[in-house]
């Protein structure tokens, strides 16, 4: 057996990250997800998907998922509506500010703002972009399409809109990623959308095709690795693809790398917190998959992680068209 | 102040809930709970919505929720599509299987077993209603509509298919109680959608309709209560409703009775785990809302206050005709 | 394969626990508590030995553990000092009182109200029993035995100070039931007797004599069972029994039942969440051992399970004289 | 209000917590830490305390702890025994392993060996280590004397015994760093001291003189920062040294800076993890402490937050003479 080395500081993040590798329990998980996440990045034949839950963007990691946009460390995003909307916020000057958890809440009330744990930010404002969105809905319509194709379009729409503006939504429409948002509706996005229903604009979205398109990418492509920070929708969505593919026969068999950050226990039953072992048995991951499962908060293991990437160095070979397989 | 009352056991769980509720920590929560859902049930002019996360039918949780839906414990069910999923399967004979945690999954998998923590289940089977429900798809076809109404029809055609069989939809159905999945294509629901929809079926789910569906019914009533297992999309689904009432002006000024019964927690800064204080702060609930965070898994939670509410004999006094607010 | 029976409400809490244990998750392994408990119970050549971790006696738990003592449903109690402290602090008249989690605690410190989570009690009224247990200790000086012996000591000391008073203490000093505070002087009765030290009174807690204590009962039982609330110290010190006897060949295999109620996670990598299945490895848990991990609160799980225990009317059939063991 | 600040990946450890810093969740918690730890060091009145539970040891954080005591980022460590004997273990060239948390724990047995979640060692190996410590008791007898007065002892005795071996505790006795193991007896240590109690060897830890010395510590020092790696006994034994301060007059008013690194969560009501607010009301932390509770396990917080100490070059200015104090 190899032994335990025991973890030295260091000053380099991927230098520590290796370090931690060698130790045990989310240390050392910690550290393996960074060789994993490298080995999809170099593998040629990959196509890595990342699913986004919780309250990233509003938690400040904007710029830790555009960097990943940017690199090339991930080809599709699934994520929850909220993060998308936080996300147009940020684009549109909407921002939110440091508060803390253990607070007066109908004293916030009372002065209009909202809180997301230690976060805060003002309703009015969010009421703006609700604004801007149900007008975005009424530039298109009448529209029908995919969660898939509405986020692209609402990409560029923001850099036009506001060219200085930063946005995962904007980098993903220029980076040609794929940004899926399976349950659009339940998010302020769906918010804005409603206004504009409501006011008689014609808007579908067509949560079908987002089944079907995410699927094809996968059965294009020859391998595919996942990355999941925290659970919900996006882990399902992106899980779900691997069993669809294996009913309309594509030749897939699973996902063959697999990371995922979460705070939820594989105990409470769910699938949000399953192991990748579990997935194995339903066909998710194959038999073989180099997976980690490790149990961190993404506002910890994200910043960490890409740290890791980027001081490393690691460089994607080849970049599958997955706008292509669509 | 009140003096702590140590707990007495009790053969009766009304009772031993009741004494729950003078001690401390999440027993006194769980106790409080029933206190709370009591006060629903018997508030005149409240419309009750149950949110529905985590693998609970293939857990057991069947019966437990076929009952709130009989004794109208809960108005208004909002539910992951995987809950559907599995309740779908049981109401047509493919069934769930005590296994366990702690096994061998590349052995399971090679077997066809599938594995949700400590239940099993066969692949082969779940695929036989994959199909049911692509050809239920291609029955309805051509069909766009909410997930409600897509439900809806969903539950009176397997008391038709099966009408020996037991579903929460088909009670669902029968008692007036609407099912929204705002996640719908994320399940596999969503894969028997898109199999009949690469046959050419035309069938189109309306998620903007959901919201302004479930909304129209927030908006109808005088007063709402909600009660939350897990977290997830059918969380965020019922809070959001507040949200949008308040821009449309509709008069309502929060949820007024709130509990949750999670394994999440409150400092990850997710929507799943957040207090109802946070909520609060968001207009989501009244700032004097009567509200409860219980931290338990839901399948001790669930059998437990909702065997406490029947024997207690708890009524309802006056139902609303919430279908017809839609 | 065994179906998984949905629970159904019961007013009964065996019936209903009976049904949780043929469900999944955390309420199945409840369910299943109840079973191993009761075959602990009706094993004639079983020493039960209970760990105690968490602020149980703040809590409100109090009548339970009195009940477990009072049926002879354990035989050993290994406690941590706070509990027998707060159980000390009843005995006396101090009391605990039902407060709230979400406060302002500055202001409590300046109303000397101490808080444990949701419970609050009068910092003025503890030190009153610190001084108690500063006056035992002279009257008991010189002094020198295991904690085992100085619970013994103080819970008859109780009885007869305030005869009228109930405590476990005083109900396991009348029972036969040893009580080992392993880490007596981490708590507030280590400060009663750094009061008396201080003072120049002469005491010494033997925490040696104390391992050798517990493991003769081991060694002298033929069969062992433990449960454990929560984890922390009376968990490993009832663990590490196993392996001392190993050591010094008494002829034991392992604890042969087994049961936690935690809200840790084996994930963690400590001793206080760790499986049964691990504790197999170090050879505390004999291969074969009859255990369950239910990951829930104690302040639920002990209880729901003790009233099980009680309603389903299980006999102790045979009670082992462990004092006699010693 | 300032800005959340979204995270920019960085190569370097200080500057990635200095950015995460300004987000939020627990990675702005983490980055907090930092930040009053480097307070904390750069404080000349300081006494800084480190509490360590979990299984650190065997984890592979012994250079991390290592590298604290010859730095003096910490003055006084209070551990449980475990981490101790594992300490001892490494620095008699017995090793921990690299293994997994999913096997077969019945096949390990088979084997020899231990399991420490995904961390194996040989029980054969450990025995030779109970039965070294045994031998050094032998040597010392008889004797009486705290757990720090032994531990400074048997760190003494490491380093003569293997020079060129490591340890924490080696390196405390080398360092003037005083170490407690307030439960001593609850560890393989306690199995070495009971075995050479039952040989007839003399040995008597004396628990209420560890109470006594650390009090005095604190007692004599002007301020006192605490952090706390897990919770347990170690927690709770620096958290009741400003209580008996306190009781005994001697001018202090709380720790004036705390930290704790914890996967347990305020909501179970125990004292490992409950918040430094409830720790105000009682008096342990001054009303206006710099304080921060990091929910995120320490093989992964230690190991990130020591690295950032060490690369921004934080010098301690002044170092108390804690063994004087005593």
């Amino acid at each position: 057996m190899k032994r335990v080395d025991p973890a030295v500081p260091a000053g380099n993040v991927a230098e520590l990250l290796a370090n931690m590798s060698n130790t045990g329990f989310q240390g050392r998980k910690l550290g393996e997800s960074l060789d994993i996440w490298s080995r999809m990045i170099e593998d040629e034949s990959c196509t890595i998907l990342l699913g986004l839950s919780g309250a990233m963007i509003p938690a400040g990691m904007q710029e830790i998922i555009r960097e990943l946009v940017k690199r090339r460390y991930i080809d599709v995003l699934v994520s929850t509506g909220a993060n998308m909307f936080h996300d147009t916020c940020e684009h549109l000057d909407v921002h939110h500010y440091l508060g803390h958890h253990h607070v007066d809440d109908v004293d916030l009330f009372s002065k209009g703002i909202d809180r997301i744990y230690d976060v805060f930010a003002y309703e009015k404002e969010f009421r703006t972009i609700d604004s801007a969105i149900s007008g975005f809905a009424g530039e298109l319509s009448p529209y029908t399409g995919s969660s898939r194709d509405f986020t692209g379009r609402l990409g560029r729409w923001l850099s036009e809109k506001n060219p200085s503006g930063k946005s995962v939504l904007s980098e993903c429409a220029k980076s040609g990623v794929p940004v899926f948002i399976p349950a659009l509706c339940d998010s302020s996005i769906g918010i804005g959308l409603l206004m504009a229903r409501r006011k008689g604009v014609s808007t579908f979205v067509d949560q079908i095709a987002d089944v079907d398109e995410i699927t094809k990418i996968v059965e294009s492509s020859e391998r595919t690795g996942v990355i999941y920070v925290g659970g919900g929708v996006p882990k399902n969505f992106i899980q779900q693809t691997q069993v669809i593919a294996s009913i309309h026969n594509a030749g897939n068999d699973g996902h063959h790398y697999a990371i995922q950050y979460t705070t939820d226990s594989p105990h409470w039953g769910g699938l949000s917190g399953c192991t990748f072992e579990e997935a194995i048995s339903w066909g998710k991951e194959t038999p073989d998959c180099r997976n980690v499962q490790c149990f961190c908060d993404a506002t910890i293991a994200l910043p960490v992680v890409v740290s890791g990437l980027v001081s490393a160095g690691v460089q994607r070979k080849k970049v599958p068209d997955v706008m292509n397989m669509i």
